[in-house]
């Protein structure tokens, strides 16, 4: 499959005006290669020409992952003393005869280290974002994609039911937090989770990206659960909230607009369609209950190998769904100082409509 | 903490002929403020100056993060539209008065995506490498940071000897690492571990950063186990190799050339040995036993935020070892096709010496 991905990525240089394209270490180079490293203080960037092999330079501890590659590919690899690595990249590209010529890049992964290297190696060149060639490649997911995601949804509703009859009021965020994880594990994510859960009570609930803290859950909470898991790289992003004892009708009645505007936004999918009119269809409910200036985030964004990736579901958004996108629906109302709902699926476009891939209860279940 | 590692901060601009720093969610922006934020398509970046209040750009959504910091900062948030971010990085670099200044960032963290908003919002700075002046503060811990680290190796060797007496002949690597990447979180590690255990037995210890694979254990293996934890945000990063069943001759040679090197190495540390004199004391003890060219990489590494840091021991490295600093011995020899040997401690120099963090049994141990 990668060496596939990679002609295809080739091919698609020239049209966009580029002698070539370079990739550090990010899930694009994973797309295209298979190749895993981590990101760290030693680079590591794929150069991909419109022709011919593509170059690859590497700390030599890591020549051995070249191994196993579907395709050929001529490496660089250097030593130890980082002042030495610009003239590995130099020789690399003078090898590819890219100084002076067009060499994309994509901003979003790519950290000024490893693109001062490129620079350094060659000074004549441009490095224009290129982050539509490989993004366009990785938007439309196939079968073997789709059904990874299906596993790993499934591994992480798993993995939340199973610990959902343990949660009572006085444990604390990271103690549930730590749970989940146990349990997203046992129930067969790999090790790498997509991100760490979010497990927010009451007003903690409030803030969308909330760290867990010690905060002992209270009689009154609402609880919000934004988890994950990865089974092959690709991976599962939902969120449930929760009641912990007997909440007040503020809380039942936003966790009830949430809910709806979910549907709203899981119902609006389809090819053809923009993804602002996704946006448009759970924001219109959020905003009709009165609640539009609590929805402080866009309704959802792409998943695959990444945890936030093309297409987003914002209002601005004009891109057409089209079949094999997968996205998260996941509208909330945040109400500083008290609580917050977010209710978050995942779904694909198919050839004439929309499959929810995620299909745990979501109205409002009382847990402690 | 954070208030007064970030009024040192801004204290080290002017000698470095600086008139700001300007820093994306990384381990530094962690270290002087307290923050968290994960690293996503939506830029987060903070802009310290010389004098007088720090600005953040952010997202409108992660707004509620500032609510509890111990010093005063000018929030720049933006809406979800990217096409509105330049504007606002304009917003705040011109109310700091630093269009055509000098402004230093960290390359090794900074994405292309942040530093081409910070150039459109101020097209007339340039932006030297400054990775030096937080680096600084960095690289010696306070009393509060070494005790975090202790406790992170405390929870590391727990966890690993937890679930070595289940390890068995025909385990798959894969499982190990679920089984220890679990005992690691019950141990009372935080959920974000940081790095994914190398589990990796037989050829596939012979590459330094094997990622856990479907291969099953044999009798006659080493078996490679690189491993972390962390709590309060501080790492410990540790490796043992173990005997599967009867191993041969040659394996126990190159384990017990690899114990003695690590303890060479540990026991050179010292304030104002420089950094070179660590790995030249392991890497000799490895070339005189004529496997100096199997020992492929550095001998070690700073810890402490991150998993790699300052200080690194490496033979060009000149720099002195001073109290505080913290940073990894860990000698390999790796025989490509056949095996592979790595033995791994974190050490802290003392006011007169050094001392070892990690005290599980370096000599190989039998398993399966």
């Amino acid at each position: 499959m990668p060496s596939s991905r990679l002609s295809a990525l080739a091919a698609s240089l020239p049209a966009a005006h580029l002698d070539a394209l370079a990739l550090n270490m990010s899930p694009s180079l994973t797309y295209l290669t298979g190749l895993h490293f981590h990101v760290s203080e030693r680079p590591v960037v794929l150069i991909v020409p419109t022709q011919g092999e593509p170059a690859i330079v590497l700390p030599e501890l890591e020549q051995l992952k070249l191994a196993d590659l579907p395709f050929a590919v001529r490496a660089f690899p250097y030593a130890e003393d980082p002042s030495t690595w610009d003239g590995v990249f130099g020789q690399a590209l003078r090898a590819l005869g890219l100084d002076g010529k067009h060499i994309g890049i994509e901003p979003l992964a790519m950290r000024l280290m490893e693109f001062r290297h490129l620079q350094a190696g060659a000074p004549g060149a441009d490095f224009p974002d290129a982050s539509d060639l490989v993004g366009r490649l990785r938007v439309c997911k196939d079968a073997d994609e789709i059904a990874a995601m299906k596993k790993a949804v499934g591994v992480a509703q798993q993995a939340l039911e199973a610990i959902l009859p343990g949660i009572r009021v006085g444990q604390r965020e990271q103690e549930i937090a730590n749970g989940l994880v146990v349990a997203l594990l046992q129930a067969g994510s790999q090790p790498e989770l997509p991100f760490s859960p979010i497990v927010s009570g009451g007003p903690n609930g409030a803030n969308p990206h909330a760290v867990p803290s010690e905060r002992p859950l209270k009689n009154g909470d609402l609880l919000v659960i934004d988890w994950g898991a990865a089974v092959d790289g690709y991976i599962a992003d939902l969120t449930r909230t929760f009641a912990i004892g007997n909440v007040n009708d503020e809380c039942r009645r936003i966790h009830k607009v949430v809910q709806d505007a979910n549907a709203a936004g899981r119902a609006a999918g389809k090819p053809g369609a923009p993804c602002a009119a996704v946006d448009r269809a759970a924001r219109q409910v959020i905003e009709q209950a009165g609640y539009g200036q609590y929805f402080t985030h866009r309704t959802g964004h792409g998943i695959g190998l990444e945890p936030h990736e093309d297409p987003y579901m914002r209002g601005d958004n004009q891109l057409l769904l089209a079949p094999g996108m997968t996205y998260t629906v996941e509208p909330g109302i945040y109400l500083p100082g008290r609580n917050g709902v977010r209710i978050e699926d995942n779904l694909v476009i198919t050839a004439d409509g929309v499959e929810c891939l995620s299909d745990m209860p979501r109205q409002m279940r009382t847990l402690g």
